[in-house]
């Protein structure tokens, strides 16, 4: 079983790599682009046969370790 | 118009940071996972109405800035 995690900022925390790529795609004579956020995701093959089950233990990995939820959001998708 | 990019290293190419993440999440005491990939996610917020025309602009993004397409693949959501 295939976990994809997202983790990307929360709104309203500062995203540098966010902005250093939306000045760098400008320099490159992209126009109208608007705000660009950076995040990461995290696939993991996980042994486990229950959707259910995955998910929480994917949710536990992100509040440990994945995601600072203190700045971070993160989303989980099961496949 | 929104536009998601997932990069991602290539398939056969070490990938330190998931090797670290899998380490991590072992010695924290999760069981059974295999293989870890860390890739990153880019948000782009775009002042175009057209899906394809943002596709290609995307695309275009990518092969000049966005991705290192000798080691890494990248996948566009158009939303």
């Amino acid at each position: 079983m295939k976990a994809v995690v997202h983790v990307m900022l929360k709104q309203g925390v500062l995203d540098p790599q966010g902005e250093a790529v939306r000045h760098a795609l400008g320099a490159l004579g992209f126009k109208g682009i608007g705000a660009v956020r950076q995040g990461k995701v995290i696939e993991l093959d996980l042994d486990r046969s229950d959707p259910e089950a995955a998910r929480a233990e994917v949710t536990e990995m992100c509040e440990r370790l994945l995601a600072n939820t203190v700045i971070e959001s993160y989303r989980i998708e099961i496949a």
